[in-house]
């Protein structure tokens, strides 16, 4: 069973944007493998445009030319993914992640690329060519590489099977399907051709959905036919978004289960940006990355590394490897708001072995406030408590606060 | 401390609308001292419109005269409740009650009378008239008794105070506001008001908001000024309304906790609409009953019996007085939905003392049906459950279902 | 046949509010008849609240006690209309106007006095009574006095009846009714009884509503129930609003025709708000009161003057009595804009006598410009006009402009 | 000075879709010369795609080859139009059709060939590639063929010259612009580029927007930036639409003006959709197709015929070629309705020249009746009229009536 937990790994996107490189991605996972791992982090995540040759940053190039094969399945660029030479694709690169015992992912668009349409190739496996499935009326409103389907033609059903079961000989683990996590309701039937795809690929591959705002409303069809879709849109550095996630992460909170999860999208920490500045450095001060940390824990959010790991510091490798805290991913249910207004929000969580409360206590003020509530309201007896970023254990009377 | 569970009491409206009468309400506290308190219940609370001496069922009578001291304050009609006579207003009716070892709650309209108003009436206690309290442009939209006030003025703080100053002095537990709680948000500042009013009266007063829905995006201001709040409209015994409800549930389980509870309205069970039709009774089946109690126990709504309960059947009674199901009004939290479809809906929640997970399992499709789930999906590893309603103890292997 | 061409004439609201005496009235009734009679103005109409004793200027006292008979009709207050004393209403000062060879109007709000329906009072000349009339959930958003009616009671219809038989018997001429021209949908049916009731009263009585804006959707039920009906929300000396004229002129302009007539309010000229301050002038410029005249005539708008008529100075009486501009009121057809933008407009329409054409040139603009306009686009090949405001007469070649 | 009058023409859309011929272009070419152009008729225009080689009814086959030259530009598919070989376009073709004394016009999509600039094609005499102006996000949403592109940029500017100057090589009078009149407000500076590049192109173009409907708020953009613009969706052979009209043609009324006129689309009459069923005709009965006529030309609507005109009956002709009705295109203006209801419309307008006064009435009701007016609400004296389809003289005494 897949995404038991939320999963927990390192996405190439806001270090890297459409550019990365296998160097680089070997370099990340080896550095994952060595210190993150032991507090089970897992997926090494390679996102957008990995078949596109010339891209250098976060950009989309209209009209570039992208590496495909004779049936319009995209390839990794061989000049960024030296591996991928001779049709090899991405499984060099999947058996070195695999051999670090790490689980590799890969991006991808919804639909087929515009040119495999305009050129009539054949769907790999059938008797069906790209030009039959695609939809020249569903573009990206964002990305210019694809056509969307016709989800509902046997043409459309049989290319994402040709893709899906490319993925599953490179030894996929995982993959991120863009443009249309938000897209409802005119992608919701090929959200479930994605997702029957994925399923009958013959690899337990995690099926991701992107970007976000998803729909609250279709709570359900999401938890049915994806493990994990995202509830904003894009999430990086910047206190309005990290404020905002409250209200967010409240309406999504009670969705959250094995199999299903509603994410907060990448954790943007450490060194980001670098194809357009190598020095360039997270925003967030340590505070906020403390409660982000908090409240993607709390909520049971997957968690994806936006650092270009290997520059990591020790006080940000500290938040990402503190045991207790990552307890809260693995071992609680029933995630919630006691109260959230503009100035602080209290959430709570139970631990499904030892019943233990934990509460979360954030301040979202501009300045410096003790935020703190009381047992009754946490229905609760005890007066001991651990606080986890710190390990100290405090006694408390009447209130809990920090 | 009040309201630190959700309230559970009877109400007049279900089975005799705007007209009970003070023998009415003592035969039902009779039998509600014998029969249900030993399981919780206390509240005996008398709804809309006892000042009105010629009410005779559900429906209003415009520019009826209603019943007022020289202050404009309401008071029972001596007609239908005679120990009222001399100025005694519900101090007498009140003390019976608290003899039976019971509450006693009354309905109000926000506002005050608008004959109060026309005729210049003093407010008590004060320097203020009632017509320089009422707002003559606030209006309820369904009941022709009342002006709304300019809640902002000095003079509206001191018509509520002087309302719930006599409340206090008559010895009410529990208040009732009607036509405000989904008057948001030019009732917005009048909900503080009297919210304020009641809690420096002098005696604790549980203040109850309707009707519903109350709107969900004004979930903190509710939790901070009420302790209960309608999140619908009039509940009645209607599959379709029952049906609904799982949606309002699932929105407003996280906002349950001591203190504060989202209110899914009555019970209407047993013999209903006395007034109508003395013969009359529920249109809802035995299992939809099972449901409702179900539903509203799990998500920790307040519960107020609808029928005349000297009638109750063995059946019915049993439904309201199954101690194992109430307890997951007393010691449950973190209550939520594990998923809803049309067909079905499966809820969890968690002991705060033994840890035990409870599992709700409900079919809301036309026809008989299987509703079950994995451990899996629960976190869940024992294979051991308890059904509440028959008390039966039952082992599953790879899903709990019923 | 009534309201033929747009009506003209004074209304009391701009100077003297709520508040306007028969002293008042009589005198600017004279200085009518004097001056302004014989370009065509004609109506003298006594505004809102002509029943309220106390009233002191533009605003409304709650709860005040209104003059009205044993049949709850309202009544000119005695203290302020002295003739109106021993029951004889208006009917002295309509002769009174009417001997001057004037018409005489009143304004009225929908509905029913609240107290009227609070006591209970029989309606005049039917087996009805007022509280049978009265809708309790239905009052005006800006004004304490009344109660709507549920319109299709027959005692709505009996209500509205004894009230315009008394106004054709007092010789009312016009009928102003307040609280109705923007409440659709659930004041349709009402105005549908009013201007039955009017219709059927055995006299002619032009039937007004207000306010605005008129929803434009309901364009055909307003020309069919009443003759005049407004477009906008008071209209009042400020730039803003006159500007905003033009859009709402623009989507009106087709609808004016011999009966009916899209009203663009009252023209704030001369001396306002005198129980403020008497000596309080228009706001607006020459410039600006040329602007809107020109634009209510060329889109033929009733014209009401603001203005206490007696502190008149010439050049607002040249701009009220100019005949050549005036005329385009009686003998036109089928204005309509040729262009608005931000900065400008063009009007154009034709007299339905000589086939001449009239072209009215605005500058929107905050500050001088030439507004021109080409024979080409005017389908019009002389290169004659005349300036109406100075008359005089122009050769122009290419284009028209002012 | 082009467009004075609404222009008047025939468009091979509603007979054969995307798939007329140079041959059947000049066949009915030939008959309008001959039948039809005393009465005014002009225009010949070919629809969309004729730079499709396969096209064969009203379908656009996705992904097809779409003819161009070495500049992206769309040629005239040769194996339908034999005289553009050889880079000849339309030239051939325009040459004849103004050789019998018309004009030819041409349909095109906004944008450029999806092709030209996935081929990184050259634009015209400028130092810009088709993929620098072609933004790959802006697509059509019922056409396959093009992108849209950024308007901004100046390689859109070129692009846009170079198509149009090539219409002027070949001699074109009239573009029908697609994907773009109801495009606002992301088309609102396209719209303003290709009018530039229109009226830059060194011939005079009359300048068409498609589809409808274009929003009424933008009514002084449309007017300035084109010479007409469709106020529906496409209008086809059903009573529904044609009833519809009447509503669009009120709100559209006053903008009708020389130079730009609000455009109710095609006539369908006769023979249409000629590739799907050669016998097709028309589903407009004649008082239907008498009710379309009258309403187009009274509002001053461009008029395209939609038939295969070599078919058309003795009837039909005679509906096109009535002196008198169409009169009204070329000296009214002022049109507007008096009144429209569910049941009828009565619309009028005046002579520019005689100060004749027209009177269209419409029954758009089920079933037969007489629809009237009286001379007040028509502000004339006169009780002669002309009726203009029939040519009788009548007079009429209270209300004028058909």
């Amino acid at each position: 069973m897949i995404a038991q937990t939320p999963p927990m790994g390192w996405n190439s996107w806001d270090c890297y944007g459409a550019a990365v490189t296998e160097d680089i991605v070997r370099k990340n996972a080896d550095y994952m493998a060595k210190n993150l791992k032991p507090f089970g982090w897992e997926y090494i995540v390679v996102d957008i445009q990995w078949y596109q040759p010339t891209a250098v940053n976060h950009a989309y190039i209209p009209f570039a030319e992208l590496t495909m094969d004779e049936f319009g399945r995209l390839q990794p660029a061989p000049e960024r993914f030296p591996s991928a030479a001779d049709g090899q694709g991405f499984k060099p690169l999947a058996e070195y992640i695999h051999s670090l015992g790490l689980k590799f992912g890969i991006h991808i668009m919804r639909g087929l690329p515009r040119m495999a349409a305009h050129r009539h190739l054949p769907i790999a496996g059938g008797d069906f060519r790209c030009d039959e499935a695609a939809n020249p009326n569903s573009v990206c409103a964002w990305n210019p590489d694809m056509y969307g389907t016709f989800a509902d033609k046997p043409a459309a059903r049989a290319w994402y099977d040709s893709i899906f079961r490319q993925y599953a000989e490179w030894g996929v683990d995982y993959v991120k399907c863009d443009d249309i996590a938000r897209e409802y309701p005119h992608c919701k039937r090929e959200i479930e051709v994605i997702s029957e795809a994925c399923r009958g690929c013959g690899r337990e591959i995690v099926l991701s959905l992107s970007p976000g705002p998803a729909p609250l409303e279709q709570a359900e069809h999401l938890k049915r036919y994806a493990n994990l879709w995202r509830i904003t849109d894009d999430f990086w550095d910047d206190w309005k978004l990290l404020k905002g996630m409250f209200e967010r992460a409240e309406k999504w909170c009670i969705h959250a289960a094995p199999g299903h999860w509603p994410d907060a999208d990448m954790l943007p920490i450490g060194a980001l940006r670098q194809c357009e500045n190598p020095s360039e450095w997270t925003h967030f001060s340590m505070p906020e990355l403390r409660t982000m940390m908090t409240l993607w824990c709390v909520m049971r959010s997957p968690l994806m590394i936006g650092a270009e790991m290997t520059k990591l510091d020790p006080a940000s490798l500290a938040l990402l490897t503190n045991a207790d805290v990552l307890a809260l991913l693995w071992g609680t249910s029933g995630a919630h708001p006691l109260t959230t207004t503009d100035e602080e929000s209290v959430w709570v969580t139970r631990s499904t072995e030892t019943n233990a409360l934990y509460v979360a206590l954030f301040n979202l003020s501009d300045s410096p406030k003790t935020v703190s509530v009381d047992g009754y309201s946490l229905q609760c007896d005890t007066h001991e408590a651990k606080e986890l970023w710190s390990g100290r254990q405090e006694v408390f009377s009447d209130r809990l606060g920090v």
